[in-house]
């Protein structure tokens, strides 16, 4: 197992793995790491990515304030556990300098593709639709043109180009609480103009993923292929459960699902994962990962009201997925 | 009112406006043009597009087999009223030769670019989805990459680039009977990929397109602006029911609506529109426009069931909508 193209953080957050831990991931021991009302604008923040920035982290949080309406900050971190989110949200503005801010945003992930940040999240335009905007600075924002027509509200992009062309996963749903949901994997050789769309993965058999899945964190290089967390989700007479997997997808071609693990990696069970606004909720959305020690902090919201952080390492990861794939 | 960029189409289907008809459009007293079990195949032809062809008419119509599943069919006329549909379904190979036929095919629109005959109809990419394929001699037809992600089921190309570019009208849907819909503009430089997406134009507040509304016929140019026939739909307690309009989208900027018309030009009245598989249903799909007479013939499934033929002249049409825009 080796980590492709990755950089060191010596300070990535870390926490061993607790004995009576079975599986290959393992939750922190004092989440969740952002409560509620974490400052004075937000009651809630959660469903949010972080990236190494300077000698610490910086991130794009989805918050939310007491009117309820998703919007997106940014927020920093000296350690990755503590972390100080922005009593202001980000303007966006176009590529004519305009202000481009819609009437909601949210579950934004965050990748960095050749010295550019690039923000990817659900935005309003005329219902749920995918947008992309880019940051050098995380002062100012350029919201590009939206990449797909509406309706689909979960995006996430491969953080290099392969074969000269940039990769979006995204799940193509509708203008409700969509009761369905596929990945499909689509192609764009200037983030301007999109195409080639494929069907990468049907939701599952399992009753664990068997509603609805969905891209979690941005894919992870490896030489066995792009690790990939995700979020699958079932349905009961109460609701959805949103639970982490994880896939890994061909190096060259990822529309090639070389490996699909079978069961969740994590189901809510703790109380800041089974209560909250919408009970029952993992939504894994960014990992920080080290070269050096191959190690993997999951970044995730739990119970769309608090964020959360889970562990693991390229080594109990992979072969754990290999050897439960279907 | 001066036609742009058109054809003379001598044999152009025509009956002259009867004295009785107020409105700026009128039904062939004949129709439909294709009834109910029009060849041994077929129960049911509808929603289908024709084009001008050596001495006549060429076409690419929806079919209904006794299994109810819609695919598409090679038609031919020698004068627009009479038409013959193949027996035997089109047969789509993609780029590299492969049978790329999916499990239906509906409501196809024909347009020539360029020398190129493109059809544009909803296809089966695990759910509804646009497709387009290309064809020179009506007996190969390639089919490009699906142009959007899922779900999306009506889609009209412009006849010519704009500003260098394809545009393409469709209109984001759900999985299900979509009881919503707007029109957008997506641009391309290549049919590959597309980007720079635009709301166009929004459903109606006036009641016969309150619940969606559609691109119908290929956009006609004029001096005015691009001539568009749609459809609008409005709801009862037992259904839909679909009627035609028009507006006028500038000639430059075509994601500017210049002229709406507030009023349905057609609404299902005729046994043929209120009755059928889908009663009252008027869908125009199709437009043949005779430059030298300024005469328009327009082709519209009726209650999902005939083909049906409406005539017009760009002096009737035009002031109409300018005359009756909100």
């Amino acid at each position: 197992m080796k980590l492709l193209n990755q950089i060191d953080i010596a300070n990535i957050p870390w926490e061993e793995k607790p004995a009576d831990v079975t599986g290959p991931v393992w939750r922190y021991s004092k989440n969740p790491v952002i409560s509620r009302n974490p400052n004075p604008s937000l009651s809630r923040v959660f469903n949010s990515a972080l990236t190494p920035w300077k000698d610490g982290f910086i991130g794009i949080f989805r918050g939310e304030s007491a009117t309820g309406i998703p919007t997106l900050f940014v927020g920093h971190s000296q350690d990755g556990f503590k972390i100080e989110v922005s009593e202001e949200p980000i303007c966006f503005v176009n590529e004519k300098g305009q202000p481009a801010n819609t009437n909601y945003a949210y579950d934004p992930r965050l990748v960095k593709i050749d010295e550019i940040y690039y923000i990817i999240w659900c935005d309003d335009f005329y219902g749920p639709a995918l947008a992309i905007a880019k940051t050098k600075d995380f002062q100012k924002f350029v919201k590009l043109d939206h990449p797909f027509l509406p309706f689909n509200r979960n995006g996430v992009l491969f953080p290099r180009k392969v074969n000269n062309e940039y990769l979006l996963l995204s799940r193509p749903s509708d203008s409700g609480h969509t009761a369905f949901g596929d990945i499909f994997l689509s192609h764009s050789k200037d983030l301007e103009y999109w195409g080639h769309h494929e069907h990468m993965m049907e939701r599952g058999y399992e009753w664990w993923n068997s509603i609805k899945i969905g891209a979690g964190c941005n894919p992870i290089e490896t030489d066995e292929g792009w690790l990939l967390f995700i979020h699958g989700v079932t349905g009961t007479c109460s609701g959805f459960v949103y639970s982490m997997g994880a896939v890994i997808l061909d190096l060259e071609n990822p529309s090639i699902v070389k490996y699909r693990l079978d069961r969740f990696l994590l189901t809510p069970e703790m109380a800041y994962e089974t209560t909250g606004f919408v009970p029952n909720v993992i939504f894994p959305t960014s990992a920080l990962v080290d070269k050096k020690t191959g190690r993997i902090a999951i970044y995730y919201g739990s119970a769309d009201t608090y964020t959360s952080l889970a562990f693991t390492t390229i080594d109990e990861i992979i072969p754990y997925i290999k050897k439960h794939a279907r």
